[in-house]
């Protein structure tokens, strides 16, 4: 089948407005927000609008063995989402309907997508709660979250994605529809393969429904802060969290140069000068909440923490909480940022903060480390300056040194974001050969002839 | 290569005392605890004593083209482990090393034969907890519980094994050594093919190694008991306890008929005549116990309880659990019992319970729902007499009835104990010919030969 005679019948089946050619409107669904994967100049972005539309797209795709991207909103870090050259990018954003919640099963059945943060909204006014929270919740949509098995601060309570999927609809690379899982909370009939599809990042099929477990709606949060004199003092710290039990709904930590970045930024004081910062909440409400967070106050205490203060105050929270979130606008403040995905085990925080001022000072750039304590997932940041190719160069190695470093402390390559197009070899690296050669006969069995986002996450 | 050569040269590899060949001893191995499963005669039942000796048995085994089929204690429910003719039964319960204990990471690594409750043990004294709790858990391997996803009374508030498993390492069918996952409490790098081979039941691979994450452990439990009029008044009470977002570390159901048989077994009133009893305990300790069973039991009086009863005094709460713990004893000394595993909808709990009432009065047998309420996974047990071959008949009627009943309420096939070689029939109705063929497509990917418990689950 020639493209041409494949846009013809695409536009045939989908109605000729859901199928974009127009190379300026192209150029804008071709990309995620990784500005250092490769991206490729797609022949069309499609746009169904239900999952016939999706079954036809990807049954045309194969008989004219164009590749076929599956895309949600675009917001990954990865560059999964990114076009190769030739291919139809398949867009689900208009999927977006929430078919179904059900408050005494607590579980909602949404398409594709629905914008993380609609969904909340949604569940939020049956008094529920869908825990994901990627830091792209306001505009990412449930597709894209499936696809990367996205995380979020919520992840040292609630987990991630995966955690969440009770079941899902899948269209196949030969267009049949699967349903995987169900709606009880148990089941063990078959093979997981929920799980298998959730984090495959677009390289198994195309999800086009989701049954998803919800939680009932947590107390507004309790916010703690506390300042170290040292990266090691705070890694105690968390250990000690961690070890007695303790689980707050959120657990950040920043390092001496994220704080020196915010502090500047903000021009205000964090309350330490040279110092790591540790910001934990509680959502368990009232005197449970106090309880939780004057334990993690002792702990931090005991650790040497400088200066604790907690407050169940919101309004002092967020501001308490403001220092975290401006944390990439103050890096970008100071030039270009290339932001590291490491995951290491939770007695290795510490470890890898220090290693990577160690990676600052070789490269002679700035590395802030900003992450989930609770989990272990470290972001580390790079900031160099995008004009000059020496700092690119340097930065990059910086960046691949934080990887390498993550990894020899037993950590993985990416916690949260993904391998996408970007960190095929460090996956390689990571699973070694036989893992690689699994990864493979299960793409080739569900995937014949290579037609969902080939070259991504590995090659065949 | 003839059977001869094969058991010579698993002999030579492994030691002759790893090879059984006696009829007797064989057959000790050759079935698990689903009587109504089938089982073959083995062509030799292997024990290897580590990593290596399973190694070199999947490759004989493979170069014999015999098939294996992995085996823990035989604990199991689906004859999931059951030999088929000519086979190789290779039990893993020799690889019975917890290899490490990491407290600060909340995890251990053990190998696949390690009884779940010598885990339980090992960790407890590190102040940790391993909640995976099948009842068999005084005996039952780590390895078995992997490979079936073993549930539990623990699961309406901790989850099943596979939320507790952060990587395997296992033996693919062509004596490749396979690690997934990571130590990490986060991770996307690749597939989740940790998922994908726990509770895949033998047919991919052989699990020789996991590393499981811990939680700390929790008080000691305080009991409710509640007795209602109807199943439909417990059930309200169940949705509405869930609903409520309460979450009991352990939510009990027991119909009518098991508690007649249980009253009548222990020759005591259990506080209900002719009722349905929900057994709820919460294992937070104190105060908070105290308040999460008295939020329970204002829901269940509110829904029509009768009686209800809560004590946070140790023995006594053994004492109310007894009902519970006898319910299978007492069912067995009315008869023979096929035991069902339905999972469904929490909210179709109490229509699972009149359906079974129904089906019970159309083949005049008893049939005595007892199950975890908390997450919807119900075992119907229906009571017949085993001389009688119509009694059988009609026995394995009602069986197959309610298993139809739990489809119809949007429900599974099995809520924990697997597919194994009873239930294939029943998979293939539940996950269609796509799931079906999507199964087939991955069981070919990694065990093209068919090596792995053929038949097991599905048939290629």
């Amino acid at each position: 089948m020639s493209n041409e005679t494949l846009l013809d019948r695409l536009r045939s089946e989908l109605g000729a407005d859901a199928v974009v050619t127009d190379v300026d409107v192209m150029a804008t669904y071709s990309r995620d927000q990784m500005p250092l994967a490769p991206a490729g100049t797609p022949l069309a972005v499609v746009l169904p609008e239900d999952v016939d539309g999706v079954r036809a797209t990807v049954r045309a795709c194969a008989a004219a063995r164009v590749p076929v991207v599956p895309r949600g909103a675009g917001s990954g870090l990865s560059g999964g989402a990114n076009a190769v050259d030739g291919c139809v990018v398949l867009v689900t954003t208009k999927l977006d309907e929430i078919v179904e919640i059900d408050p005494d099963n607590r579980l909602a059945v949404v398409q594709p997508g629905v914008v993380n943060q609609d969904l909340r909204d949604a569940v939020a006014k049956h008094g529920l709660f869908y825990p994901p929270d990627p830091s792209s919740y306001d505009w990412c949509t449930i597709g894209g979250n499936l696809a990367t098995n996205a995380g979020g601060l919520c992840c040292v309570k609630y987990g991630v994605t995966s955690d969440f999927v009770l079941g899902l609809e899948v269209v196949l690379a030969d267009g049949s529809l699967l349903r995987t899982g169900r709606r009880t909370v148990k089941g063990v009939a078959g093979y997981d393969l929920t799980k298998l599809f959730v984090g495959s990042e677009g390289t198994l099929g195309v999800i086009t429904e989701a049954t998803l477990a919800l939680r009932p709606l947590p107390q507004a949060p309790a916010t703690l802060v506390a300042a170290f004199p040292s990266a090691p003092a705070a890694g105690v710290a968390v250990s000690r969290i961690v070890r007695e039990g303790l689980v707050p709904s959120l657990m950040e930590i920043m390092d001496t140069a994220t704080v020196d970045a915010v502090s500047n930024y903000l021009r205000t004081d964090l309350g330490t000068e040279r110092g790591t910062l540790l910001l934990c909440q509680s959502d368990t409400g009232g005197e449970r909440a106090s309880a939780e967070l004057s334990a993690v106050e002792r702990i931090c205490s005991e650790a040497g923490a400088e200066m604790t203060y907690h407050t169940d105050d919101l309004a002092e929270g967020d501001l308490l909480m403001r220092a975290r979130r401006v944390t990439l606008l103050a890096l970008e403040s100071m030039g270009s940022c290339m932001t590291d995905d490491v995951c290491v085990p939770r007695t290795r925080i510490a470890d890898l903060i220090t290693g990577c001022e160690r990676i600052a000072e070789e490269v002679g750039l700035t590395v802030a480390v900003v992450g989930h304590a609770g989990d272990g997932n470290m972001h580390p940041t790079v900031v160099y300056d995008a004009s000059s190719e020496g700092e690119f160069e340097r930065a990059k190695r910086a960046f691949d040194a934080i990887l390498e470093l993550g990894l020899s402390l037993g950590g993985t390559v990416t916690g949260e974001h993904g391998v996408g197009k970007f960190k095929q070899e460090w996956l390689a690296r990571e699973i070694g050969p036989v893992g690689l050669d699994v990864h493979r006969r299960i793409k080739r069995a569900l995937d014949p002839q290579n037609l969902f986002n080939p070259g991504s996450m590995f090659s065949l």
